[in-house]
């Protein structure tokens, strides 16, 4: 959990998804991607002269390859957020090798997105349905003064943080729980029930990061949960308001959402 | 030599200029700041058209107080040249607080030039003329993949860099020399002697920091120390090269300057 590791991150890939042998039918490509996400409206293609990280990515691939394509990705990220380690796949008939498409995108790839690893796996590989789970990352800077190299990838809180009353409500978020409080409205899910599987506050001074891996996060559920330590941090909300806030199951009991150019979509586990 | 740590730098000032009681005719204001050069065709003000920090905090400054002002610098950085900390400092006819100077010029600054300190200091004053060492550090990521995060800020280095052999150069670098050989022509100086106090290289995969501390840097001077020792690291030149590269004092002898990018302005010394 530390900051220049989260940025170098050690791929846990290839694994068992990874193809040894030659392919039968269409290749399936796994790429893992980073990209620093302040530039565009966020991951999902939207309508002309908008731009969005799957719209730059399937343009450049399918330029590399005269072939269209369409991209799969471990799921979506907001405009503003930034990918540390991001997982795509898209099925093709070009037999370039996952090498050639490492280095190949990285020529056509603007400098915010970057390929960092890349192979070839077996057809059942979804980078979104094979998802076990995820990791975000919040960068916090717990600053009167705010910093140039920082501005795009944290918040900035001038007020000292109390960091054991976020820790005292953090405790009480890991686990099985519906999180419906945490969830804004705009998409739809058949479930609000999610797994917190950790949740820890680790302070740099002035940097505060908070790292949530969950099975799943619900829509803007990482920023609604930081929205909501960091109002406990001000001593504005109270650690023990936690456990009722879950319960009650309404958007309207927790707090503000957290800016998007604090997150971090740090890892995801298959 | 920590990467954050550098970032986010402790600031040695106040000192002994720092005034404590009211100052006799005009006031004489410090700031230190910090910047993100890349959109800076450096710190010097040029003909109009051109975007120079000089140029953005002199207007930002004259417009908060009504006064037309000229700023001094501890010395010029070059075009997308980084500070984490720079010393600038002007003489006003105005009665407002150092404190009120960091805050509304903090208002007015672009998001890539924030001030982190402000204080009054007595007449004799000068950030440039004072100097005693400045500290420069100078980014290499050597990786064979680039990072969203650190294009702006680092020379990207593909091919692996003999650490033990750099350091072994570096070893010949401090103390009293003549360094002719790494100065850039365009700037007229009248001796090209100058003292390197310290010279070190720190190994943070896939970071490589070098820091060099000197009373004094010649053009280029930095940037040119650092792209000695990367051919040196790449083993196309050798370190026991390097007491002849000072003798000959020929620009012609060493190699190419490093890119602008990884270089940061770190510390200033008074």
């Amino acid at each position: 959990m530390k900051y220049l590791e989260a940025l170098f991150p050690q791929l846990p890939f290839p694994d068992r998804y990874t193809l040894k042998g030659p392919a039968e039918g269409l290749h399936n490509i796994r790429l893992v991607i980073q990209y620093k996400g302040t530039a565009y409206a966020g991951w999902q293609r939207q309508r002309s002269g908008i731009l969005t990280i799957q719209e730059v990515l399937e343009g450049c691939t399918s330029k590399m390859i005269g072939e269209k394509i369409k991209i799969n990705v471990s799921g979506r990220t907001d405009a503003g957020v930034h990918a540390l380690v991001q997982v795509v796949n898209f099925h093709t008939n070009s037999t370039l090798s996952p090498d050639v498409f490492l280095k190949g995108l990285n020529s056509l790839l603007p400098k915010d997105i970057m390929v960092r690893y890349a192979d070839e796996v077996s057809s059942d590989f979804h980078s979104r349905f094979n998802v076990k789970s995820k990791t975000y990352m919040y960068l916090i800077l717990n600053d009167k003064i705010s910093s140039p190299f920082f501005r795009d990838l944290s918040w900035q809180i001038y007020k000292k943080l109390n960091l054991g009353a976020m820790r005292e409500a953090a405790n009480c978020l890991p686990g099985t729980h519906d999180f419906a409080s945490f969830m804004n409205t705009g998409t739809f899910v058949e479930s609000t029930v999610r797994e917190i599987y950790r949740l820890e506050i680790k302070n740099i001074p002035p940097l505060i990061i908070i790292e949530i891996e969950a099975n799943g996060f619900l829509r803007h559920m990482a920023r609604n949960i930081v929205g909501l330590l960091i109002e406990i941090g001000k001593e504005r909300r109270f650690p023990d308001e936690v456990p009722s806030i879950i319960e009650g199951k309404n958007r309207a009991l927790a707090a503000i959402t957290a800016p998007a150019q604090g997150l971090f979509l740090k890892e995801i586990r298959y």
